[in-house]
Protein backbone atom coordinates (compact mmCIF):
# COMPACT_ATOMS: atom_id res chain seq x y z
CA UNK A 1 0.00 0.00 0.00
CA UNK A 2 1.50 3.28 -1.47
CA UNK A 3 1.22 6.30 1.04
CA UNK A 4 -0.90 9.04 0.22
CA UNK A 5 2.35 11.23 -0.07
CA UNK A 6 3.76 9.29 -1.61
CA UNK A 7 0.93 8.90 -4.39
CA UNK A 8 0.48 12.67 -4.19
CA UNK A 9 4.27 13.12 -5.46
CA UNK A 10 4.50 10.81 -8.23
CA UNK A 11 0.96 11.92 -9.58
CA UNK A 12 2.86 15.74 -9.45
CA UNK A 13 5.58 14.13 -11.70
CA UNK A 14 3.33 13.93 -14.38
CA UNK A 15 3.36 17.91 -14.66
CA UNK A 16 5.95 19.30 -16.05
CA UNK A 17 6.29 22.27 -12.93
CA UNK A 18 6.61 19.75 -10.70
CA UNK A 19 9.82 17.67 -12.37
CA UNK A 20 11.37 20.84 -12.47
CA UNK A 21 10.65 21.72 -8.98
CA UNK A 22 11.88 18.09 -7.72
CA UNK A 23 14.13 17.56 -10.26
CA UNK A 24 12.62 13.85 -11.13
CA UNK A 25 10.51 12.17 -13.43
CA UNK A 26 8.62 8.95 -14.03
CA UNK A 27 9.69 5.79 -16.06
CA UNK A 28 6.91 3.59 -16.36
CA UNK A 29 6.64 -0.12 -17.99
CA UNK A 30 8.96 -3.25 -17.31
CA UNK A 31 11.60 -2.67 -20.68
CA UNK A 32 12.31 0.85 -19.24
CA UNK A 33 12.58 0.46 -15.96
CA UNK A 34 14.95 -2.31 -16.35
CA UNK A 35 17.12 0.23 -18.96
CA UNK A 36 17.10 2.70 -16.27
CA UNK A 37 18.20 -0.01 -13.44
CA UNK A 38 20.90 -0.56 -16.00
CA UNK A 39 22.20 2.66 -16.83
CA UNK A 40 23.78 5.36 -14.80
CA UNK A 41 21.08 7.47 -13.97
CA UNK A 42 20.13 7.74 -10.68
CA UNK A 43 16.88 6.20 -9.21
CA UNK A 44 14.21 7.43 -6.34
CA UNK A 45 12.34 4.51 -6.12
CA UNK A 46 11.05 1.86 -7.91
CA UNK A 47 7.40 0.43 -7.64
CA UNK A 48 6.74 -3.39 -8.95
CA UNK A 49 4.06 -6.04 -8.90
CA UNK A 50 4.81 -9.75 -7.19
CA UNK A 51 5.07 -10.61 -10.49
CA UNK A 52 7.87 -8.86 -12.29
CA UNK A 53 9.74 -8.50 -9.33
CA UNK A 54 10.04 -12.30 -9.53
CA UNK A 55 11.21 -11.84 -12.80
CA UNK A 56 13.81 -8.53 -12.18
CA UNK A 57 14.50 -9.42 -8.79
CA UNK A 58 18.36 -10.40 -9.43
CA UNK A 59 18.83 -6.67 -11.59
CA UNK A 60 17.07 -4.48 -8.12
CA UNK A 61 19.93 -2.04 -7.13
CA UNK A 62 21.12 -1.80 -3.51
CA UNK A 63 19.76 1.38 -1.36
CA UNK A 64 16.58 1.96 -3.65
CA UNK A 65 13.26 1.63 -1.91
CA UNK A 66 11.19 -0.65 -4.16
CA UNK A 67 7.68 -1.08 -2.94
CA UNK A 68 5.84 -4.20 -4.18
CA UNK A 69 2.08 -3.11 -5.13
CA UNK A 70 -0.90 -4.82 -7.05
CA UNK A 71 -1.47 -4.39 -10.50
CA UNK A 72 -4.34 -1.91 -9.79
CA UNK A 73 -2.29 0.52 -7.56
CA UNK A 74 0.27 0.49 -10.07
CA UNK A 75 -1.60 1.69 -12.87
CA UNK A 76 -3.41 4.25 -10.74
CA UNK A 77 0.05 5.15 -9.90
CA UNK A 78 0.96 6.30 -13.80
CA UNK A 79 -0.21 7.09 -16.86
CA UNK A 80 -0.50 3.73 -19.20
CA UNK A 81 -3.97 2.67 -19.27
CA UNK A 82 -2.68 -0.63 -17.66
CA UNK A 83 0.74 -1.91 -16.05
CA UNK A 84 1.66 -4.98 -14.84
CA UNK A 85 5.11 -4.38 -14.27
CA UNK A 86 6.69 -1.61 -13.10
CA UNK A 87 7.50 2.23 -12.39
CA UNK A 88 10.08 3.95 -11.10
CA UNK A 89 11.05 7.69 -10.08
CA UNK A 90 14.34 8.77 -11.44
CA UNK A 91 16.61 12.03 -10.79
CA UNK A 92 16.43 14.68 -14.03
CA UNK A 93 20.62 14.29 -14.76
CA UNK A 94 22.54 17.13 -14.84
CA UNK A 95 22.64 18.93 -18.17
CA UNK A 96 26.70 17.60 -19.25
CA UNK A 97 28.88 20.79 -21.28
CA UNK A 98 26.95 21.16 -24.97
CA UNK A 99 30.10 20.59 -27.61
CA UNK A 100 31.33 24.08 -28.89
CA UNK A 101 32.54 22.67 -31.88
CA UNK A 102 30.19 20.14 -33.74
CA UNK A 103 32.64 16.91 -33.65
CA UNK A 104 30.37 14.41 -34.88
CA UNK A 105 26.43 14.60 -35.76
CA UNK A 106 24.30 16.81 -33.24
CA UNK A 107 20.48 16.98 -34.25
CA UNK A 108 18.53 20.68 -33.28
CA UNK A 109 14.88 20.41 -32.97
CA UNK A 110 12.73 23.62 -33.53
CA UNK A 111 9.38 23.01 -32.19
CA UNK A 112 8.76 19.65 -31.96
CA UNK A 113 5.89 19.76 -29.58
CA UNK A 114 4.43 16.17 -29.82
CA UNK A 115 6.09 14.45 -26.85
CA UNK A 116 5.72 11.12 -28.76
CA UNK A 117 7.38 12.24 -31.93
CA UNK A 118 10.28 13.52 -29.59
CA UNK A 119 10.67 10.09 -27.74
CA UNK A 120 11.24 8.59 -31.14
CA UNK A 121 13.50 11.41 -32.58
CA UNK A 122 15.51 10.13 -29.24
CA UNK A 123 15.69 6.14 -29.82
CA UNK A 124 16.52 7.82 -33.51
CA UNK A 125 19.52 9.45 -32.09
CA UNK A 126 20.55 6.39 -29.87
CA UNK A 127 20.31 4.09 -32.98
CA UNK A 128 22.90 5.91 -35.04
CA UNK A 129 24.97 7.17 -32.11
CA UNK A 130 24.40 10.42 -32.39
CA UNK A 131 26.21 13.35 -29.99
CA UNK A 132 22.90 14.40 -28.71
CA UNK A 133 20.04 16.45 -29.59
CA UNK A 134 19.56 20.00 -29.06
CA UNK A 135 15.88 21.20 -28.43
CA UNK A 136 14.23 24.69 -28.47
CA UNK A 137 12.89 25.96 -25.68
CA UNK A 138 8.87 25.63 -27.22
CA UNK A 139 10.02 21.47 -28.01
CA UNK A 140 8.07 19.09 -25.81
CA UNK A 141 10.03 18.37 -22.35
CA UNK A 142 12.28 15.29 -22.77
CA UNK A 143 11.17 14.11 -19.03
CA UNK A 144 7.66 13.78 -20.03
CA UNK A 145 6.18 10.16 -19.58
CA UNK A 146 5.14 10.12 -22.49
CA UNK A 147 8.05 11.06 -24.49
CA UNK A 148 9.98 8.52 -21.85
CA UNK A 149 7.90 5.62 -23.03
CA UNK A 150 8.28 6.19 -26.63
CA UNK A 151 11.90 6.54 -26.35
CA UNK A 152 12.01 2.66 -25.27
CA UNK A 153 15.08 3.20 -22.76
CA UNK A 154 17.01 5.67 -25.24
CA UNK A 155 16.41 7.96 -22.77
CA UNK A 156 19.22 6.45 -20.66
CA UNK A 157 21.26 7.01 -23.42
CA UNK A 158 21.00 10.39 -25.30
CA UNK A 159 22.01 13.35 -24.07
CA UNK A 160 19.49 16.50 -24.17
CA UNK A 161 20.23 20.07 -24.15
CA UNK A 162 17.58 23.28 -24.49
CA UNK A 163 18.84 26.25 -25.91
CA UNK A 164 17.58 28.87 -27.35
CA UNK A 165 18.23 27.96 -31.74
CA UNK A 166 18.56 30.69 -33.51
CA UNK A 167 21.21 32.06 -31.22
CA UNK A 168 22.59 28.73 -30.59
CA UNK A 169 22.84 27.91 -34.20
CA UNK A 170 24.64 31.35 -34.32
CA UNK A 171 27.99 30.31 -32.33
CA UNK A 172 29.03 27.78 -34.74
CA UNK A 173 32.41 28.41 -36.89
CA UNK A 174 31.08 29.60 -40.59
CA UNK A 175 32.62 26.23 -41.69
CA UNK A 176 30.66 24.05 -39.58
CA UNK A 177 27.47 22.42 -41.93
CA UNK A 178 24.59 23.20 -40.92
CA UNK A 179 21.73 20.75 -42.57
CA UNK A 180 18.05 21.13 -42.50
CA UNK A 181 14.85 19.83 -44.61
CA UNK A 182 13.55 21.40 -47.16
CA UNK A 183 11.54 20.80 -50.26
CA UNK A 184 13.16 23.03 -52.49
CA UNK A 185 16.95 21.85 -51.31
CA UNK A 186 19.17 19.31 -52.89
CA UNK A 187 18.13 15.81 -53.33
CA UNK A 188 19.91 13.65 -50.27
CA UNK A 189 20.24 10.87 -53.03
CA UNK A 190 22.91 13.10 -55.21
CA UNK A 191 24.98 14.34 -52.01
CA UNK A 192 27.87 12.25 -49.99
CA UNK A 193 27.25 13.10 -46.13
CA UNK A 194 29.33 13.05 -43.74
CA UNK A 195 28.12 13.01 -40.06
CA UNK A 196 29.62 16.32 -39.12
CA UNK A 197 27.45 19.40 -38.00
CA UNK A 198 24.11 20.07 -37.05
CA UNK A 199 20.98 18.42 -38.47
CA UNK A 200 17.85 21.07 -37.85
CA UNK A 201 14.15 19.23 -37.82
CA UNK A 202 10.80 21.41 -37.59
CA UNK A 203 7.81 21.05 -36.02
CA UNK A 204 5.25 18.85 -38.05
CA UNK A 205 3.05 21.61 -38.50
CA UNK A 206 4.99 24.95 -39.30
CA UNK A 207 8.47 23.72 -40.49
CA UNK A 208 11.33 25.33 -39.27
CA UNK A 209 11.02 29.03 -38.10
CA UNK A 210 12.25 31.97 -40.49
CA UNK A 211 14.70 32.77 -37.56
CA UNK A 212 16.02 28.95 -37.38
CA UNK A 213 16.13 28.28 -41.46
CA UNK A 214 18.42 31.54 -42.15
CA UNK A 215 20.69 29.72 -40.00
CA UNK A 216 21.13 26.72 -42.50
CA UNK A 217 24.00 26.38 -44.54
CA UNK A 218 22.81 23.28 -46.54
CA UNK A 219 19.22 22.69 -47.66
CA UNK A 220 18.23 18.65 -47.93
CA UNK A 221 15.40 17.24 -49.44
CA UNK A 222 14.24 13.23 -49.60
CA UNK A 223 12.78 13.02 -53.24
CA UNK A 224 9.01 11.22 -52.87
CA UNK A 225 6.71 10.65 -56.00
CA UNK A 226 3.53 10.52 -54.29
CA UNK A 227 0.73 12.68 -53.12
CA UNK A 228 1.66 13.63 -49.40
CA UNK A 229 3.10 17.33 -48.46
CA UNK A 230 5.38 16.32 -46.64
CA UNK A 231 6.56 13.32 -44.00
CA UNK A 232 6.09 12.99 -40.23
CA UNK A 233 9.38 14.80 -38.30
CA UNK A 234 10.87 11.30 -37.06
CA UNK A 235 10.24 9.51 -40.19
CA UNK A 236 12.48 12.55 -42.29
CA UNK A 237 14.86 12.60 -40.00
CA UNK A 238 15.54 8.66 -40.04
CA UNK A 239 15.16 8.85 -43.60
CA UNK A 240 18.07 11.68 -43.79
CA UNK A 241 20.28 9.66 -41.04
CA UNK A 242 20.40 7.31 -42.86
CA UNK A 243 22.20 9.01 -45.76
CA UNK A 244 24.57 10.83 -43.58
CA UNK A 245 25.89 7.10 -41.92
CA UNK A 246 25.30 5.61 -45.45
CA UNK A 247 29.12 6.53 -46.60
CA UNK A 248 30.82 4.60 -43.40
CA UNK B 1 -27.04 23.37 -32.20
CA UNK B 2 -26.69 19.61 -32.85
CA UNK B 3 -29.68 17.16 -32.50
CA UNK B 4 -29.20 14.42 -30.01
CA UNK B 5 -29.38 11.71 -32.41
CA UNK B 6 -26.54 13.27 -34.33
CA UNK B 7 -24.41 13.61 -31.65
CA UNK B 8 -25.19 9.99 -30.81
CA UNK B 9 -24.37 9.11 -34.09
CA UNK B 10 -21.03 10.74 -34.20
CA UNK B 11 -19.96 9.43 -30.89
CA UNK B 12 -20.78 6.02 -32.13
CA UNK B 13 -17.95 6.43 -34.82
CA UNK B 14 -15.31 6.67 -32.49
CA UNK B 15 -15.57 3.29 -32.02
CA UNK B 16 -14.53 0.70 -34.80
CA UNK B 17 -17.81 -1.64 -33.90
CA UNK B 18 -20.24 1.19 -35.05
CA UNK B 19 -17.56 2.67 -37.84
CA UNK B 20 -17.99 -1.06 -39.15
CA UNK B 21 -21.89 -1.29 -38.70
CA UNK B 22 -22.77 2.36 -40.00
CA UNK B 23 -19.75 2.14 -42.83
CA UNK B 24 -18.84 5.80 -42.17
CA UNK B 25 -15.52 7.47 -40.49
CA UNK B 26 -14.93 10.67 -38.39
CA UNK B 27 -12.28 13.47 -39.79
CA UNK B 28 -11.30 16.18 -37.47
CA UNK B 29 -9.64 18.97 -37.97
CA UNK B 30 -9.19 21.64 -40.41
CA UNK B 31 -6.55 20.07 -43.15
CA UNK B 32 -7.88 16.82 -43.04
CA UNK B 33 -11.56 17.90 -43.76
CA UNK B 34 -10.17 19.82 -47.05
CA UNK B 35 -8.43 17.04 -47.98
CA UNK B 36 -11.71 15.18 -47.47
CA UNK B 37 -13.58 17.80 -49.63
CA UNK B 38 -11.55 17.90 -51.95
CA UNK B 39 -10.95 14.19 -52.48
CA UNK B 40 -13.22 11.46 -54.04
CA UNK B 41 -14.63 10.41 -50.79
CA UNK B 42 -17.74 10.63 -49.98
CA UNK B 43 -18.61 13.24 -46.97
CA UNK B 44 -22.09 12.55 -45.21
CA UNK B 45 -22.14 16.15 -43.37
CA UNK B 46 -20.22 18.71 -42.19
CA UNK B 47 -19.56 19.89 -38.80
CA UNK B 48 -17.44 23.50 -38.66
CA UNK B 49 -16.87 26.91 -37.13
CA UNK B 50 -18.79 30.48 -38.21
CA UNK B 51 -14.74 31.04 -38.55
CA UNK B 52 -13.49 28.31 -40.82
CA UNK B 53 -16.96 28.17 -42.26
CA UNK B 54 -15.82 31.74 -43.99
CA UNK B 55 -12.29 30.50 -44.62
CA UNK B 56 -13.31 27.79 -46.89
CA UNK B 57 -16.79 28.70 -47.71
CA UNK B 58 -15.76 27.95 -51.48
CA UNK B 59 -14.66 24.58 -51.14
CA UNK B 60 -18.13 22.97 -49.50
CA UNK B 61 -19.81 20.45 -51.98
CA UNK B 62 -23.59 21.00 -52.99
CA UNK B 63 -25.53 18.10 -51.77
CA UNK B 64 -23.75 17.78 -48.23
CA UNK B 65 -25.48 19.24 -45.19
CA UNK B 66 -23.13 21.61 -43.00
CA UNK B 67 -24.11 22.89 -40.06
CA UNK B 68 -22.44 25.74 -37.98
CA UNK B 69 -21.81 24.92 -34.54
CA UNK B 70 -19.47 26.99 -31.81
CA UNK B 71 -15.76 25.90 -31.04
CA UNK B 72 -17.23 23.77 -27.75
CA UNK B 73 -19.94 22.22 -29.65
CA UNK B 74 -17.14 20.77 -32.32
CA UNK B 75 -14.67 19.81 -29.63
CA UNK B 76 -17.69 17.93 -27.90
CA UNK B 77 -18.92 16.13 -30.95
CA UNK B 78 -15.17 14.57 -31.64
CA UNK B 79 -11.94 13.02 -29.81
CA UNK B 80 -9.15 15.92 -30.07
CA UNK B 81 -9.00 17.78 -26.89
CA UNK B 82 -9.91 21.30 -28.93
CA UNK B 83 -10.86 21.67 -32.23
CA UNK B 84 -11.48 25.00 -33.32
CA UNK B 85 -11.90 24.20 -37.82
CA UNK B 86 -14.26 21.52 -38.41
CA UNK B 87 -15.51 17.56 -38.42
CA UNK B 88 -16.45 15.40 -41.11
CA UNK B 89 -18.43 12.17 -40.95
CA UNK B 90 -17.27 10.30 -44.47
CA UNK B 91 -18.22 6.90 -45.97
CA UNK B 92 -15.88 3.88 -46.11
CA UNK B 93 -14.36 3.35 -49.33
CA UNK B 94 -15.25 0.14 -50.83
CA UNK B 95 -12.35 -2.16 -51.00
CA UNK B 96 -10.77 -2.05 -54.07
CA UNK B 97 -9.41 -5.00 -55.79
CA UNK B 98 -6.35 -6.44 -54.10
CA UNK B 99 -3.60 -6.55 -57.31
CA UNK B 100 -2.34 -10.17 -57.30
CA UNK B 101 0.94 -9.53 -58.81
CA UNK B 102 3.20 -6.83 -57.35
CA UNK B 103 3.82 -4.56 -59.93
CA UNK B 104 5.04 -1.62 -58.01
CA UNK B 105 5.72 -1.95 -53.89
CA UNK B 106 3.49 -3.06 -51.44
CA UNK B 107 3.33 -2.60 -48.09
CA UNK B 108 2.00 -5.37 -45.80
CA UNK B 109 1.91 -4.53 -41.84
CA UNK B 110 1.91 -7.35 -39.58
CA UNK B 111 0.09 -6.29 -36.30
CA UNK B 112 0.96 -2.67 -36.26
CA UNK B 113 -1.59 -2.04 -33.16
CA UNK B 114 -0.70 1.82 -32.82
CA UNK B 115 -2.72 3.98 -34.56
CA UNK B 116 -0.45 6.80 -34.69
CA UNK B 117 2.14 4.44 -36.18
CA UNK B 118 -0.27 2.93 -38.77
CA UNK B 119 -1.56 6.81 -39.73
CA UNK B 120 2.20 8.04 -40.19
CA UNK B 121 2.63 4.85 -42.05
CA UNK B 122 -0.39 6.15 -44.66
CA UNK B 123 1.10 9.13 -44.76
CA UNK B 124 4.49 7.46 -45.59
CA UNK B 125 3.03 5.46 -48.68
CA UNK B 126 1.52 8.23 -49.70
CA UNK B 127 4.59 10.74 -50.32
CA UNK B 128 6.24 7.49 -52.05
CA UNK B 129 3.04 7.04 -54.05
CA UNK B 130 3.15 2.93 -53.22
CA UNK B 131 0.17 0.69 -54.85
CA UNK B 132 -1.08 0.25 -51.00
CA UNK B 133 -1.18 -1.22 -47.53
CA UNK B 134 -2.06 -4.39 -46.89
CA UNK B 135 -2.73 -4.77 -42.98
CA UNK B 136 -3.00 -7.96 -40.70
CA UNK B 137 -6.30 -8.03 -39.53
CA UNK B 138 -4.66 -7.51 -36.06
CA UNK B 139 -3.64 -4.20 -37.31
CA UNK B 140 -5.02 -0.46 -35.82
CA UNK B 141 -8.12 0.13 -37.47
CA UNK B 142 -7.33 2.58 -40.57
CA UNK B 143 -10.62 4.45 -39.72
CA UNK B 144 -9.74 4.62 -36.52
CA UNK B 145 -9.81 8.85 -35.49
CA UNK B 146 -6.27 8.70 -34.43
CA UNK B 147 -5.24 6.86 -37.65
CA UNK B 148 -7.26 9.43 -39.82
CA UNK B 149 -5.72 12.52 -38.09
CA UNK B 150 -1.84 10.84 -38.25
CA UNK B 151 -2.44 10.11 -41.93
CA UNK B 152 -2.03 14.05 -42.76
CA UNK B 153 -4.59 13.52 -45.15
CA UNK B 154 -3.18 10.85 -47.27
CA UNK B 155 -6.19 8.79 -45.83
CA UNK B 156 -7.74 10.52 -48.76
CA UNK B 157 -5.10 8.43 -51.04
CA UNK B 158 -3.73 5.53 -49.91
CA UNK B 159 -5.39 2.26 -50.98
CA UNK B 160 -5.80 0.18 -47.93
CA UNK B 161 -6.61 -3.71 -47.56
CA UNK B 162 -6.79 -5.87 -44.39
CA UNK B 163 -5.95 -9.64 -44.82
CA UNK B 164 -4.93 -12.86 -43.18
CA UNK B 165 -1.06 -11.86 -43.96
CA UNK B 166 0.85 -15.74 -44.07
CA UNK B 167 -1.98 -17.13 -46.26
CA UNK B 168 -2.00 -13.83 -48.63
CA UNK B 169 1.79 -13.58 -48.73
CA UNK B 170 1.72 -17.31 -50.15
CA UNK B 171 -0.24 -16.11 -53.13
CA UNK B 172 2.85 -14.72 -54.77
CA UNK B 173 4.38 -16.71 -57.73
CA UNK B 174 8.47 -17.54 -55.97
CA UNK B 175 10.40 -14.75 -57.96
CA UNK B 176 8.37 -12.09 -56.07
CA UNK B 177 10.02 -10.27 -53.99
CA UNK B 178 8.99 -10.12 -50.17
CA UNK B 179 11.02 -7.92 -48.29
CA UNK B 180 11.37 -7.31 -44.55
CA UNK B 181 13.48 -6.30 -41.59
CA UNK B 182 15.83 -8.25 -39.63
CA UNK B 183 18.42 -7.03 -37.74
CA UNK B 184 20.44 -10.40 -39.08
CA UNK B 185 19.39 -9.47 -42.99
CA UNK B 186 21.36 -7.81 -45.61
CA UNK B 187 23.05 -4.03 -45.12
CA UNK B 188 20.45 -2.43 -47.21
CA UNK B 189 23.42 0.14 -48.58
CA UNK B 190 24.84 -2.77 -50.24
CA UNK B 191 21.99 -3.53 -52.32
CA UNK B 192 20.31 -1.87 -55.03
CA UNK B 193 17.29 -2.30 -54.10
CA UNK B 194 13.71 -1.76 -57.01
CA UNK B 195 10.13 -0.45 -55.90
CA UNK B 196 8.72 -4.24 -56.75
CA UNK B 197 7.42 -6.67 -54.72
CA UNK B 198 5.90 -6.45 -51.23
CA UNK B 199 7.74 -5.04 -47.80
CA UNK B 200 6.45 -6.48 -44.80
CA UNK B 201 6.85 -4.49 -41.41
CA UNK B 202 6.37 -5.96 -38.06
CA UNK B 203 4.88 -4.38 -34.69
CA UNK B 204 7.25 -2.60 -32.64
CA UNK B 205 7.42 -4.93 -29.89
CA UNK B 206 7.10 -8.33 -31.07
CA UNK B 207 8.62 -8.31 -34.38
CA UNK B 208 7.00 -10.52 -37.34
CA UNK B 209 4.91 -13.25 -36.51
CA UNK B 210 6.84 -16.60 -37.55
CA UNK B 211 4.29 -17.52 -39.69
CA UNK B 212 4.67 -14.33 -41.66
CA UNK B 213 8.54 -14.11 -41.35
CA UNK B 214 9.38 -17.33 -42.99
CA UNK B 215 7.35 -16.11 -46.11
CA UNK B 216 10.10 -13.27 -46.71
CA UNK B 217 12.53 -13.98 -49.63
CA UNK B 218 15.11 -11.28 -48.88
CA UNK B 219 15.92 -9.61 -45.64
CA UNK B 220 17.00 -6.04 -44.82
CA UNK B 221 18.92 -4.64 -42.31
CA UNK B 222 19.19 -0.73 -41.43
CA UNK B 223 23.03 -0.36 -40.31
CA UNK B 224 22.78 1.45 -37.30
CA UNK B 225 26.09 2.27 -34.63
CA UNK B 226 24.42 3.19 -31.30
CA UNK B 227 22.67 1.98 -28.03
CA UNK B 228 19.29 1.46 -28.84
CA UNK B 229 18.03 -2.44 -30.32
CA UNK B 230 15.44 -0.94 -32.77
CA UNK B 231 13.67 1.83 -34.33
CA UNK B 232 10.03 2.76 -34.55
CA UNK B 233 8.19 1.07 -37.26
CA UNK B 234 7.54 4.15 -39.21
CA UNK B 235 11.30 5.15 -38.74
CA UNK B 236 12.67 1.72 -40.10
CA UNK B 237 9.90 1.83 -43.11
CA UNK B 238 10.65 5.21 -44.04
CA UNK B 239 14.20 4.47 -44.43
CA UNK B 240 14.01 1.25 -46.13
CA UNK B 241 11.90 3.27 -48.43
CA UNK B 242 14.28 5.76 -48.82
CA UNK B 243 16.50 2.69 -49.88
CA UNK B 244 13.98 1.05 -52.30
CA UNK B 245 13.42 4.96 -54.38
CA UNK B 246 17.59 6.12 -54.35
CA UNK B 247 17.69 4.90 -57.53
CA UNK B 248 15.25 6.04 -59.69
Amino acid sequence: MVSKAVVKYVHALQQKKYRLRHGAFLVEGGKSVRELLSSGLLTERVFLTAEFAAKIGQELPAGVPVEIISEAELTQLGTLSTNNTALAVARIPAEPALPTSAAGLLLALDEVRDPGNLGTLIRLADWYGLTGIVCSETCADPWNPKTVAATMGSFTRVRIWQRELPQWLGTFPAATPIYGADLAGDNVHRLALAPEGVLVMGSESHGLRPEVHARLTRRLHIPGRGGAESLNVAVSAGILLDNFFRQL
